[in-house]
């Protein structure tokens, strides 16, 4: 007997049948004696499909109005999901975000939580109800209805959890939790059983879809533990939790490819203070996202700086860069499409040497080149050849002995 | 300049298409320096599109999940709509039904409207907005979303109309207005420019597709003028409004064919006090709507007794009949299927005798037989066989001279 906060990603509701097969799963969890609040996400297509027609009517829609538009998606979906636990003799009520007492900045499309006033859910479970809760959306203070923004409903989840001192909040999406490596990539990658919120959001940083940084930094800040599980099968997933004494003897969490990303070379720049500040302060109006930053200084008092943005805003960075090369006296700019971003992360990096060593030795043992390092406390990037990076994957993930159970 | 409150339905939203073409007329009416609200429906379609998805998952869905789940159609529309208006240059801002104040009892699926508190729409239309509410929809005191049934987007637009004094509501539709006569039937039918609320009702209550009777009986009840017309043209259609004088001198307005309705025949019963109590207290309780009543006392002691009841209602009346027979010593019941109920309505008839005159002779002259007569102040019905309706409508729309300019 818990109190348990479900969260079910859009392929999970993505039609009938799908929201069918979740409600059993709801009640299985509602028959156990636990107190249930479900975040459900708006079937998966329908949030886009919803922006293409705002878009054929407005190429650039109001965010208020776009906010509107875009709640229904949920709305439909707890509708449905309460209908199908009463099917199965459940009792079950549905909340938009606003009524589950979700309250909201007034950022339209990119909204805040302020705070949750979890009454309305707390009378329902008292009563017990099952609270099925519009995951990417709340009230601002004036009433309007707000989104949250990308990885808006894992956020609501997290929060609702929080909010209702959940004992645990379960993530449930498409992938089976958090693996070694990518399975399609590595064969022999492993899912992991715990993972600490900072090597959750390496992860989440490095493109992993398994969830949003966002959401993970709220659950780290309110110590909300969490499980990423699947919807379509009955695994356990990986618990995503506040570091642990024994995490310390896992020196490598995992191994992450991030393929998005291109590389920009910017060379033989002047080397004054306030030249790479510029040029990033220029990126930045641009609103051009920078991921790895390295700069060397080369002969002559000349510079190099080297850096990766995602491949989409790789025209508009490249541009941005010409325009600052022209003010501060020269310089070349080169973009290289054919690279992936390879990671390692662990907790345990922090406290053992020989991380690097192991990462550099096996990728040179298989003629793998390294063209940029870059590193954080729990983590070390590298950027290489595209072509490699599959390869470069597996041999890494052999090297730190990543199959084995940790 | 004055203030107009326009209704669009579904199939005038039907897509971005339509609500792009809607949207200039909208901007249209506010450039000519009028304040305008505007209602809309969900785009046609989709309201099925969502009971059939609530069926397949609980075949007898709980009414407050289901109006949280139909409210999502007009909650589209009205930010879409207002996109489309922003793209034109024109302000607009969405309001769900209970953003724009609309508070109804709390009975989920046919909410009957309790009050409007308009404050949230004048204001918006002081800082020269356009308005763009939610039909169909409106909160209950406790914050639930309720809706407001069939044709409840008409009743939205007369209410709101009613609560900003708007000098004008118009509700555009697929049709041009309110005909003399089904012009599909009876081709030299006219436009009507003008007709009184009673004689909208009676054609409303005859299963005219134009409008729900609900609405038009608000209209009447707070002396809203509205005006019936096409959301597909300029043209000007048919105002609705409180019967004048100049109205008197019209003794028929139009003819109406019902063709939805079959006649229960009750035979042979005894011609005692409290017999038909009995028949339609039974009648009621199986929630059979019965329209049109006579009865004949024959031979013996013996009387009959006819009606007419929705086409799918026939089983149901028939069974429910029979069990009254048998409790009431004796008599037969039967169901003719193929029959057609004909009216002529107007106001003008309360003055002027011989309206029934006309009609029988014009059905007569064509070899029309009379099944049933029933008579209201301002509409004389006969149910007559299904084959010759559109004949005999053609006939007496002749006799009464409708196709010219009244």
């Amino acid at each position: 007997m818990a109190r348990i906060v479900q969260k079910y990603g859009g392929t999970s509701v993505a039609d009938v049948e799908r929201i069918r097969s979740i409600a059993a799963r709801i009640k299985k969890s509602y028959d156990e004696k636990n107190d249930v609040v479900v975040v459900v996400s708006a079937r998966s297509g329908v949030t886009n499909e919803l922006i293409g027609k705002a878009r054929f009517l407005n190429p650039s829609p109001n965010d208020r109005e776009m906010d509107m538009l875009l709640a229904v998606g949920e709305q439909e979906t707890i509708a449905l999901t309460a209908m199908a636990l009463h099917a199965l003799g459940a009792p079950a009520v549905s909340r938009t975000g606003g009524q589950a007492g979700i309250l909201t900045d007034p950022a339209h499309t990119r909204a805040r939580i302020v705070s949750i006033n979890a009454e309305n859910i707390e009378a329902a479970l008292k009563d017990r109800n099952i609270v099925i809760v519009a995951g990417f959306q709340g009230v601002n203070a004036e009433g309007q209805i707000t989104t949250l923004g990308r990885g808006g409903s894992d956020l609501s989840a997290i929060a609702v959890a929080s909010a209702v001192k959940a004992d645990l909040c379960q993530i449930f999406t498409d992938v089976e939790g958090v693996y070694t490596a990518d399975p399609r990539i590595v064969p022999d990658a492993r899912k992991l059983v715990e993972i600490s919120y900072d090597e959750m959001l390496e992860l989440a940083s490095m493109g992993s879809k398994v969830m949003q940084a966002r959401a993970v930094e709220f659950a780290k800040k309110y110590r909300v533990v969490f499980e990423v599980r699947s919807s379509f099968n009955e695994n356990p997933g990986t618990i995503v939790k506040e570091e642990v004494v024994s995490m310390e003897d896992v020196v490598v969490r995992g191994v992450a490819v991030d393929k998005s990303q291109v590389k920009v070379t910017v060379n033989n720049i002047s080397d004054r203070p306030g030249t790479a500040a510029r040029v990033f302060h220029t990126l930045a109006d641009a609103e051009v996202v920078v991921d790895m930053i390295v700069q060397n200084v080369g002969r002559g008092g000349r510079a190099n700086l080297t850096f990766t943005v995602p491949r989409d805003d790789a025209d508009r960075a490249k541009k941005a860069v010409e325009v600052v090369l022209g003010e501060i006296g020269g310089g070349t700019v080169a973009v290289t499409n054919e690279v992936a971003k390879l990671s390692v992360v662990g907790v345990g990096m922090r406290t053992h040497s020989g991380v690097a060593s192991t990462l550099f030795t096996a990728l040179s043992e298989n003629n793998v080149n390294i063209q940029l390092i870059s590193t954080s406390e729990i983590k070390i990037s590298v950027v290489i050849d595209l072509a490699r990076a599959d390869e470069a994957a597996r041999a890494v993930h052999e090297a730190f002995g990543l199959a084995k159970e940790a």
